[in-house]
């Protein structure tokens, strides 16, 4: 098995009804609008056919010897959207763009891969959601924040890398639809703040053009305080006609040197990034001096909302971390410009197993909105243990807001469809780095395929993307996509059981965040509390606390507001209660938190069961570093039931109703 | 003011009774015996007198000039010892070494500037303890393992730096009587596992030569796995004679290359390092491995006695780290050659505010010993907070082990006294680095000042010693004297008092060891915990328990194994105890946790106002650097305070007698 080719793993012999027919691929397409995109699609084709036949497939122009797969294209259809039919035993491939041609070459073959057949075929998709974008924390010395699968290959020695591991990576993440790539940490020092300058320059454009050749837009991490380190100014004000001037010109530059360059990203005035706030400024201010000086390029520049204090006094109560996305962005709305794109966190702390939905989405209802979810796993388990996040990815998307009669979910919302919007999307922190297998767990690599697949078409449910990712990359065996599917699909649920109950988050070993440690975060400057004493735990954020629960929409907010109606999962977000409290599950706070710690760990032994039965059913190589994994996964889970336990067992002095065993 | 000169300090002018008929140094010392230290004891006489009276000192050699200071032998004194006397206005200082001369010279300057005239002058001292010894824990990249004080100045980049500052240090050190430095970090890997190879063997030779005119023995760390990482052999098994062999090679090698060099210290089987249990061997086969290698260059080996499991189960009970270096090594006692040294750390633990003394100290009798204290403060402040430790270390010093009708205590012990030792003594691993002061903060300063006097003349009290540091470090003034002493003599107290209460130890930050967290080491694999539940705290180390309390000879044994005996302060090192547990005080621990912890910061604010009043006294560079860390401490305490009684308060429910401000 070629683990580098991950789900795009040809070399496993395929037999498809209908595919023996095909020989030959015509482009029946100009040949002024074949751009490298159309010359992709076609080598795409060959290789795949190469692989999985052992056939070479001619390749003509013009519509005439179209006999075998024909590319085509069509005006009127969606940009980026697909239509593969077959008609006598000829596949046709239309799109009005050859990204829509790229999608449907992919379409085909994960059609073929999975079990289906060509008589008949006929797949037709649109992406919904406008940007699909991955955002990768990489660091030019070739370290990766919060990175849990090698180093990068993007970076290595403050310089640019360009190599066969490049076009691979944009294979894969074309092949599930991503259109948009952040290669660059968004805490952006050193080197990384040079990306935009003539150092880098003619590198980030042979990257750019490889990305491009896969539909793929280039962006960068910016650093606000480039004009000041970079162009040796004295200030970084937004409204210093100086540095509107530096920005210009920069921006001139580098979109004359790569012109493809997406835009840009930016985090500013948060966890110690320079931002407007130091001028005095708002955020606005700060993005839309970007945003002019990228508009002539036709650029978008992207800013974060994870803005909060990070030196909060951890006696304070009335501070309340959750609210401050909201409270700095929300009196901002119809400020920015078009070309600007807030991206938001999915919750309101950071990426916790467990959190109610950002209160921004369903309150801005004039700026352009990206959802911001993390697929390295930096809070769940950090690709050590398996967590599957596209069920929760689906929660969040699927959740109303209440902004609109209709089309008022969060994917109504980042599709565009509620505000009619088209800079909008989703993105992902990427897992990836140069392990072999690119995610360091195999079973992680689930994630990236089902972020991209989830992006563009939600409505698949994750049992769906689960299963085709096991079927392209594992292959067609039952059993084996029976105990995947039954891992992956449990794997979230069972992560949450065995990790800070209900809600509360936040109880990992601080900096590195891995393992629990209840306390960790507990009297820190982080503005991570769960207020734990001997007789209850968790944060008031009702209207009589902090009133964050009140942030929301109606009914959602009188939803959360009310310890009667708060959904369990997240009552310790908004409610400080007694460990007698029944929960709706009829469960006591504490019994709850001893039960689901006891069955988090037996749900990860029936993984580990189920899964060492498939020994002799996977590559070796795969099942020993996954095996390995699954048995720390085991022991760790292990440790995280029982100092969870331990610690309010020795806190509340309340005995398991079960009389299990929980260490004093 | 020099402050790299530190006590030193020359620059301040004295005016001392008798001082003004001195013109001359005359060195009544047969040629053949007038070795580096005594041209570098006439050095700090010209450099002392030149500086503090702007006079040169003329240097004449033979008796018949000695009309100012003479310098001579006298056979039969102890090895190292002075005597220095006035007679009809002449100086005498004499020895029965030329490292007895330099002491005799420190002697006389530390008389002369700390008030004393020469009219009638009689000093007479001979060092207590053989062996007075820094431990550095600097690694050859320059960085310092719990290095406060900036980095090394004995390496950079992987090279060994022999410069001026390397000279100041020698006189400093050898001033208060040091008389050994292991210049490199126990954890001995990468470049320092070279020291003793050709890589390194010239320049070692020019460091110790340079230490040697001062008195001082350099001693190396060794990468007990050398036979392996040097010598490329496929083991380090002490009883294998291809191992053996490459040692006495090794050593043959380095001995002829640096013949004055002191020997070697090992830290093996602890904390991942290297050791014969790898080989099933014991220390004693390792230790006498080395030992015999070592035997006829008339080097020592040292080595440690930090034996734990360091991959303890917290859960396991029953495994108690206090009792492992006691388990490790006493089945050893007798089984070691004589120029072997077992290191033992004052307390079973490491170098927390309060420990018992080490339980090894009154049960081995055949063995050579050396007691290891800590002077960087790695859990005692990390010279950011004021804790000066000369008072604790007396007190460890006086411990009676009542391994002996008289002559018991621990000081008796590591002198020599007990059982006619000579390779015996005290070893402190050292708080210096190349900040300008040398240790970060000033007055830590005063700490290792205060090791080598104590050393020295353990009969010193810890006050007569810090007036001594005071006096020569910031002059003579009164009022500077007092707030100074009553800070170093109330620091180690209140630091106690707001750090983990009565004698539990370790609620510090993993890992870095700085600032409170109560559950840090709670849960963790280090053997450290506090146990402490919602009804009471503490480990239960008596026969009931652990057995810990019973490796003590009587009566230590019965005193700390019960608890209505136990001393207030060790009692949650020995027992677990209910926090309405009444102590000898006549508080219950919890409000004893109380009201220790709002005693830490007022004492602490007591300090502050008073160094502040010290403003225009004191050299304003130290007095802004001190000031800046005294700020720090009075916040810093502030957060121990409140973690520790929040942490309580949340925990028992217990509320304050008196009413103060604990956060919920």
């Amino acid at each position: 098995m070629a683990f580098e080719q991950a789900w795009l793993d040809y070399s496993r012999k395929l037999s498809c009804e209908g595919a023996g027919k095909i020989a030959s691929v015509s482009i029946a397409i100009p040949e002024d609008r074949q751009d490298d995109l159309i010359g992709n699609s076609v080598t795409e084709l060959q290789r795949a056919f190469l692989g999985l036949f052992g056939r070479e497939l001619s390749v003509h122009t013009g519509t005439k010897a179209c006999d075998g797969i024909c590319l085509a294209f069509r005006e009127g259809m969606q940009a980026e959207a697909y239509h593969v039919y077959e008609d006598g035993g000829k596949i046709t491939i239309e799109a009005a763009d050859s990204s829509g041609i790229l999608y449907g070459v992919f379409a085909l073959l994960c059609h073929m891969r999975t079990g289906g057949s060509l008589s008949g075929l006929e797949l037709a998709k649109a992406p919904v959601m406008p940007m699909r974008m991955l955002n990768h924390w990489d660091n030019m010395d070739g370290s990766i924040e919060r990175g849990y699968s090698g180093e990068s290959f993007f970076f290595e020695d403050d310089e640019i890398l360009v190599n066969d591991r490049t076009v691979t990576y944009a294979r894969l993440a074309a092949s599930v639809g991503i259109n948009a790539a952040v290669i660059n940490n968004v805490n952006v020092k050193d080197a990384a703040t040079w990306l935009i300058t003539e150092r880098y320059a003619d590198k980030v454009r042979e990257l750019a053009d490889v990305f491009g050749g896969y539909g793929i837009r280039l962006y960068l991490s910016l650093n606000y305080a480039a004009p000041m380190e970079v162009g040796r100014l004295n200030s970084a004000d937004p409204l210093s006609e100086e540095v509107r001037a530096w920005w210009k010109k920069q921006m001139a530059y580098i979109f004359q040197k790569v012109p493809n360059l997406g835009g840009f990203l930016i985090k500013a005035d948060s966890e110690g990034r320079p931002g407007p706030f130091t001028y005095g400024r708002t955020h606005a201010d700060g993005a839309n001096m970007l945003a002019e000086a990228a508009l002539p390029y036709g650029a978008k520049i992207i800013w974060r909302c994870f803005v909060y204090n990070c030196q909060q006094d951890w006696r304070d109560e009335k501070t309340d971390r959750a609210r401050s996305g909201y409270d700095n962005f929300i009196g901002l709305d119809g400020q920015f410009l078009d070309n600007v794109i807030l991206q938001i966190k999915n919750g309101p702390m950071d990426f916790q197993v467990r959190e109610p939905v950002h209160p921004l989405f369903g309150r801005l209802t004039k700026t352009n909105q990206m959802l911001e979810v993390q697929i390295a796993q930096e809070y769940t388990g950090q690709q050590r243990h398996v967590c599957y996040l596209i069920p929760m990815f689906r929660e969040i998307l699927a959740f109303h807001t209440y902004v609109a009669k209709e089309h008022d979910t969060v994917e109504d919302i980042v599709s565009g469809r509620t505000f009619a919007q088209k800079n909008c999307g989703m993105a992902a922190v990427a897992n990836t780095g140069n392990d072999e297998n690119w995610t360091g767990h195999d079973m992680a690599a689930a994630n990236w395929y089902g972020f991209g697949r989830l992006a563009f078409e939600p409505e698949l449910t994750a049992e769906e993307i689960a299963k085709e990712w096991i079927r392209l990359t594992f292959g067609m065996d039952e059993e084996v996509e029976e105990t995947m599917l039954h891992i992956l699909m449990t794997s979230w649920k069972a992560y949450e059981n065995y990790n800070a109950p209900l809600g509360i988050g936040w109880m990992v070993n601080p900096n590195f965040h891995y393992g629990p440690s209840v306390d960790g975060y507990e009297y820190s400057r982080w503005g991570t509390y769960h207020r734990a004493d001997h007789l209850g735990i968790g944060v008031d954020r009702s209207g009589e606390g902090t009133g964050y629960a009140l942030l929301y929409r109606e009914p959602n907010a009188s939803v959360y507001n009310d310890k009667e109606r708060c959904p369990d999962e997240l009552i310790l977000f908004f409610h400080h209660l007694p460990y007698t409290w029944k929960l709706k599950s009829g469960k006591t706070v504490i019994q709850h938190i001893y039960d689901t710690h006891f069955e988090g760990v037996e749900m990860v032994d029936e993984m580990v069961e189920r899964f060492k039965k498939l020994q002799d059913k996977l590559p070796q190589k795969a099942y020993q570093r996954m095996l390995e994994r699954f048995l720390h996964q085991k022991e760790h889970a292990r440790e995280w039931r029982d100092q969870i336990n331990s610690y309010f067992y020795r806190k509340t002095g309340i005995a398991d109703e079960k009389g299990r065993k929980i260490y004093g």
